[in-house]
């Protein structure tokens, strides 16, 4: 179906020829973008919001988009709502031009747009670079009602996605990738759980799980909300790094869809004692273990990553030079390896708790190899490894380790 | 705030002057309106849907409308998407003029568009009734940016509203009023489990609590999306009735207040054996009894009935003549009764669980108040009574009657 109306003549267009705005000017690099901002003393004083630390986040967006493309053999239209200055966007467009053909960024804040809309024109984006200023939610059902389909969304706002999540399906091509990242990881981590259960409708733990927790909590907010709106997802990627956590799924239409995912929400189960943490379905039954169970949840329950879209995703590193590509080498690792290795233990925290001191992990890593299992250091969290070794075998290697 | 645009200049509005659609017409009345509707032999067969015994469902829209217009002591001004040919909003402006500012009213249906056109003029609506031909999201989010809000919403799709509820935050004033209304029983009420887990995020249970769980399963769903947008609600009323249940809400603004609404947030119980049932907290003990546990959620588990909205309605119906005054009484009369009757037990599926006969009503009423308890029929489900009796001592009462 063709599209009801021009995308500049949908409201809050925001024309060409604006004004860079009364601020200095300050000369950023990320990637292989050169652009301006207004300068300041901190990024939180700064007149616009930009996060040079959020590198690692715009790298897997590019990373995952690119993959995209080239998996479906076509460019790929783009919507990135929340988007700020839109240095994400102009990184695709510079460094993934064939993956990419065109993109809507909005912001509601001007002072925003006129610095997007400055970079926009001096890196010559005129024709495949759309900004708005609009509410998110209504520029979204507006664009929807006008035909216009994105093949990915990237919904990164500052605090949680709860609030926009709903509002994205109707605008959403059959099959498309989404990724979505929420930065209030202390809601997300346990550390206020009523935060997390009100925003998130799952009940978090502040344990040494917590941060795959929050992961699997932000995956079944999403699902639900795929599921009211008769679509089913599959996890390609998920990672929790530098006070934010960011997930990669692909969408499928049907109840039937729908319904698979939701048989993977449920809740996780934790042993006190033993550290094993075990999942089960909303109608499961509740495990038995050596220690008392703290439960978090409802939550996804299924696998985090897709392993076929990070051995890909692997691949691509290689010849891109994306600025932290080594970290996101080691969370794609970690990806490949998730079906294998599904025990996954902070040793630092369980250390603690057991009363002993911490071996090396060297010494660790060389007597669970030596007992034939499998181990790797995770990314979720500092300190966590994820093997294929039981929580009680673990305990065992600790206390001898610590006794040595 | 001022509105942006002017209501008729909103995309999607229906002028007046309208012609009555290629079609013999057939005269209607309910309540105090007469109304025009195209001929058909049944409601499924007809070219606009109108279904007559759905009066209940509007009388109670109309009584509550009322009543909150008297409690705020001002006129209402009120949107009803998905509203058919839109003979709820007529009649309140027939009905209850003194209540009512205005009324928009959407439907993506031309023919429909068409019938409400005609009967808005005949009527002579034509100042505070907006009829609109959209996309039902659309609309919302376009009147919300338009700075359009209302006190109250009645939202009453065919089948769930789960696709919907999200959207409509934004268009509501502060402590505004809500009703919902879901058709989709055989989900809600446990025939097809994972229909009413995707569509509501809570797992049904199909045994005698059945109806009372449809409701607060509904209510479940209509929480977490309050908590998504910091808003927190009060029941006023609910229903499980005709194949339908509707549930009447206050929302308050807040985080305090969604937390305080995400606390009623928890599972329900049923005991296997005594039919005892338990309402747990999300991070709650699971709790134990004689038999085993039937577990249904995550529900909403606190009161569906708020005691003074029932009694000021169970006043006003003795004035309003409402065609479906009879029903509605005997439900505002459980709401007043609430908190004191908290056991809920359907006695005939009891009874053929227990593989006994079933006593009379009045047998086992004179019975329950002889032993000091009180005991009315619900309106939730046949053969349903609401009792502040225990599981245990009702079993014993209803063998005793079986032996007689």
């Amino acid at each position: 179906m063709s599209n009801m109306r021009k995308i500049s003549d949908i409201n809050g267009y925001v024309e060409g020829n604006s004004k860079w705005p009364d601020f200095d000017k300050k000369i950023c690099e990320e990637g292989n973008v050169v652009f301006t901002i207004p300068k300041s003393e901190n990024i939180y004083d700064a007149p616009i919001f930009f996060n040079p630390m959020m590198n690692l986040n715009r790298d897997l967006s590019i990373l995952f988009t690119k993959n995209y493309s080239e998996k479906i053999n076509r460019k790929l239209r783009i919507f990135e709502p929340l988007a700020g200055i839109g240095i994400r966007a102009m990184r695709m467009l510079k460094e993934i031009p064939e993956s990419v053909e065109e993109i809507v960024i909005s912001d509601y804040n001007t002072i925003t747009n006129s610095v997007s809309n400055y970079n926009k024109e001096k890196l010559n984006f005129t024709n495949n670079l759309h900004i708005f200023n609009r509410e998110t939610r209504s520029l979204t059902l507006d664009l929807a009602e006008n035909k216009y389909k994105y093949d990915y969304i990237d919904l990164d706002p500052f605090g949680s996605p709860s609030p926009y999540i709903d509002f994205m399906w109707p605008v959403l091509n059959s099959k498309a990738l989404i990724s979505v990242t929420a930065t209030d990881m202390t809601a997300l981590c346990g550390v206020y759980p009523m935060a997390c259960f009100r925003k998130y409708g799952g009940y978090p733990i502040n344990n040494q799980h917590n941060h795959e927790t929050a992961i699997r909590i932000l995956l079944g907010m999403v699902v639900r909300s795929a599921g009211r709106h008769e679509k089913g997802i599959t996890p390609i990627f998920s990672i929790s790094v530098d006070h934010y956590a960011k997930i990669f799924f692909k969408i499928e239409n049907g109840r039937g869809r729908a319904n698979k995912s939701m048989e993977q929400i449920g809740f996780s189960f934790t042993c006190d004692n033993c550290h094993e943490i075990y999942y089960e379905k909303i109608d499961g039954e509740i495990p038995k273990c050596c220690g008392e169970l703290q439960k978090a949840g409802p939550l996804w329950i299924g696998k985090l990553f897709d392993k076929d879209w990070c051995e890909r995703g692997l691949k691509s590193l290689e010849t891109m030079k994306l600025p932290s590509e080594k970290r996101i080498a080691k969370q794609l690792l970690e990806g490949v390896n998730e079906e294998d290795l599904k025990g996954f233990f902070q040793i630092s925290k369980l250390c603690k708790k057991l009363k002993i001191s911490q071996p090396s992990f060297t010494d660790l890593f060389s007597k669970i190899d030596e007992e034939g299992f499998k181990v790797i250091r995770s990314q979720f969290k500092d300190q966590v490894i994820r093997t294929n070794i039981s929580g009680r075998k673990l305990v065992k290697i600790l206390k001898e380790l610590a006794e040595k």
